[in-house]
C-alpha cells in the first residue's frame, strides 16, 4: 500500500507535468458519482451504516485494475494536515476533510485516480489528466465503473439514471471539468463576461478548489452544470466545445494586450518576478496570483519552459500551500510563519529562474492575431 | 554666468551628499524673507512695481560673496519645464514657478544658496547644507543678508522686526527646516503621533515640497512655524534640539522594529528591491516609497554606502521626478511614457546594486537599544 510521504514525494503528472504551450488548460477531470441501492445515502446515514458502506465497497474499489499499491485510507485515521494536504493537491474534496465516521479516500499509484468513499455519496470516483483530455480520463473512469458495476448493486433509476444524495448530480452522476489558467482574460478585465456567458450556457465556473472558492493564480475549473437529459459523451462534447472557445479567448486577450499594452504585461511579469525573488513575508494568494505571472511568461517564451526539478512552478504551487508546508515542516506554523517560510520557499526554490527576457512579445502576439483584427 | 544644464549636470552635495549613517538628517534649510522699503509688496505690486523691484535688487544679489559666476534668471524666461525642475530641486518655490512678471531666481554655483525675487516677498533668500548643519547655513546667509542690508533699504519695523507679505513671517523673517529621512517611524505607525507632539511645540512638519505638499518617500520638513518673539538662535537653537528628539526617536523605532519584526523589515526592503529593479511602469510616489527603503537598507547596513556614481540613491530621486524627466528627454511625456521611462531610468541606474544583505540587522539593532528597553 502507498504511504502518505510517498503520495507527496511524487505528485502526478497532472499536478505538474510539462503542457503544450500555451499552457492554458492545465488539467482535464471527470467525476462520477455513485451509491449502493440497499444503503441510506452517506448525508442520512449514521456512523454504523457509512462503516457499513464502506467495507462493503472497499474490496470492489481495491480490485479496480490499476489500483494495486494504492493509497488506501480511512480519513478519521488521516492526521488533519494530511486530510488538508489531500485537498490541496485536489485529491479529495474540502468537505471529505471533515472526516466524519466511515469517509474513507483510494488513491491509485500514479494518482490519476482517487475514489472517495462516503462523501456526499457512497463513492466519489474521479480520473485527473494533465493537459486537455477529457476523453481518456472519462475512459479510465469508465472501466473503473463497470468492475464495480459487476460488484455492487448501484441505485440506479432506469428513467432518472443514477441517484445521487443531491438532485443536481442525478442521471449521468458525473462531472467533467478543465482546469484553465487565463491570466489574459484577468488581466483584459474580460473574466466577468467570460463567466456571464458560460453560466449562460448551463455550464459553471468555480475557483481554484470548486464550488464556493474563489479563483485564485487566475485559475478557473470549468465544469458541466446538469446531469440530466444529456449522455456522458454529449457532455463532453459540450465542454470540449466551450473549453476551446474560451482558449481561443484567451489566446485573443493575450495577443491583443501584447500589442496593445505589452508595457503592461512585462510590468505585471516583471513586479511579480522581483516579488516572489525577494519578498520575505508572503500569503498564500498573493503568492499564487504572482506565480500565474511567471506561468504566463513561460507561455510567452520570456522564461524557459518549466523542467521537473525542485523549480517546476506546479511543484512550488503544490508546496507553499498552508498544508503542504506545515507537513513539511513537521508541525503546526501559525498564519504569520507560514508566511515567512513560503517567502523563503519561493526565494530558495526560484533561486536559479532566470530574470524574464521581455525584449520580445509585442511583435510575435500580433503575428498570432487573425489578420483582420490587426 | 552658468548655464541651466550645468546647474543640472552638477547637483549639490546636499542634494546628494554622503552623509554620515545614520543618514536621517538629509538636509538643513535656513529662508529669509526681505523686502524693500519703498515698493509696494509682490502680493500688491503691479507688473510695473515688481519689475522695478527686481532691477533695484539684481546688482546687490549678484555682488553677494560667492555669487560669482551664478545662474541668474527672469522666470518668464525660464521654459516651464525648466522652472519645474527647478522646483523639483528645491532651488525655487512651488509658487514662484508660476512665473509672474518681475520673478526671477539667483542661484550660487555650488547650489548652496538660492534667491527667490519677486516670491511672496522681495527677496527670499535661502541657504542649503547636507546633514544636520542649521548653524553653518545660517552663518552663510547671514554674510549675504548683511551684504544687501548695506546697499539696499529693507522693510523694517523697531518692535516688529522685518516686515513682510504675510504676518506669519514678520519679525525675524526666518524659517528654518530640516528635513528628515522617518522609514522607522512610518513603519512603526508612529509618525502621526510625532507630528501631533511637533506641533504642539510650535513646530511644523511638512512634506517633501514643503506647505501643503504630501510626505513622500518617508521625507518630512521640520520647520519653525513663528518668527516672532524669538532671536534667529533661538529659533535655530529650538529646531536643533527638537529635530534632534526626531532623530532619538527613530533611532529607537528602527532598533525596535529590528528586535521585534525584522521580517517585516527585511520584507519591506526586499520588496521595494524587487519592484525598483524589475517593475515596467511605476509613478513617482511608488519609487520614491521604494527608494526610501532602499536608504534605510544603506543606514542598517544592508547595501553598500552611497556612491557618487549614477546609482547615488539621491541623484535617482532628483532625476525620475515628472519635469526632470522630460527636460531629460527633451520633450514632453504624457504621464504613462514618464513611468515607463522612470521604471527603466531605476532599471538601469539601478542596476548595479547588489541584493540587500539582510542577515545580519535584528542583533546589530538591539544592541543599540538602551539597556532598559531590551
Amino acid at each position: 500500500m502507498m504511504r502518505f510521504s510517498t503520495l507527496l514525494r511524487n505528485p502526478a503528472p497532472w499536478m505538474c507535468g510539462t503542457r503544450k504551450l500555451p499552457g492554458i488548460v492545465i488539467s482535464s477531470r471527470i467525476r462520477l458519482a455513485r451509491n449502493l441501492a440497499d444503503y441510506l445515502f452517506p448525508t442520512r446515514a449514521d456512523a454504523s451504516v457509512r462503516e457499513a458502506v464502506r467495507e462493503a465497497v472497499l474490496p470492489g474499489v481495491r480490485g479496480i485494475p490499476g489500483m494495486e499499491k494504492a493509497f488506501v485510507k480511512g480519513m478519521e485515521d488521516l492526521p488533519g494536515v494530511e486530510r488538508r494536504v489531500l485537498v490541496e493537491r485536489h485529491l479529495v474534496s474540502r468537505e471529505h476533510a471533515g472526516a466524519e465516521a466511515g469517509g474513507a479516500v483510494v488513491i491509485n499509484r500514479p494518482q490519476s485516480m482517487s475514489i472517495m468513499i462516503n462523501e456526499e455519496d457512497h463513492l466519489r470516483m474521479q480520473a485527473m489528466l494533465p493537459g486537455f483530455d477529457l476523453r481518456s480520463a472519462f475512459t479510465h473512469l469508465q472501466e473503473a465503473d463497470q468492475h464495480l458495476e459487476q460488484q455492487l448493486d448501484f441505485a440506479f433509476d432506469q428513467r432518472l439514471g443514477y441517484l445521487t444524495s443531491c438532485p443536481s448530480n442525478v442521471g449521468t452522476g458525473m462531472r467533467a471539468s478543465v482546469m484553465l489558467h487565463l491570466p489574459g482574460l484577468v488581466l483584459a478585465d474580460q473574466m466577468n463576461k467570460v463567466i456571464n456567458a458560460i453560466n449562460k450556457i448551463g455550464l459553471a465556473v468555480r475557483g481554484l478548489f470548486g464550488e464556493g472558492s474563489e479563483a485564485q493564480s487566475n485559475l478557473f475549473q470549468v465544469s458541466n452544470q446538469t446531469t440530466l437529459g444529456e449522455s456522458e459523451a454529449e457532455i463532453i462534447d459540450r465542454l470540449e466545445r466551450v473549453a476551446g472557445q474560451i482558449i481561443q479567448n484567451e489566446i485573443q486577450a493575450r495577443a491583443k494586450l501584447l500589442a496593445e499594452r505589452p508595457d503592461f504585461v512585462r510590468d505585471q511579469v516583471g513586479r511579480a518576478y522581483g516579488l516572489l525573488r525577494h519578498a520575505r513575508i508572503i500569503a498564500t494568494k498573493e503568492a499564487l496570483n504572482h506565480l500565474s505571472m511567471l506561468r504566463l511568461a513561460i507561455d510567452l517564451g520570456w522564461l524557459p519552459p518549466q523542467n521537473e526539478g525542485d523549480g517546476n512552478l506546479d511543484l512550488v504551487i503544490l508546496d507553499l500551500q498552508p498544508a503542504h508546508m506545515q507537513w513539511h515542516a513537521g508541525h503546526k506554523l501559525s498564519p504569520e510563519e507560514r508566511d515567512m517560510r513560503r517567502a523563503r520557499l519561493l526565494r530558495e526554490r526560484l533561486h536559479s529562474l532566470p530574470e524574464p527576457d521581455m525584449q520580445g512579445g509585442a511583435e510575435d502576439a500580433s503575428a498570432d492575431t487573425p489578420p483582420n483584427e490587426s
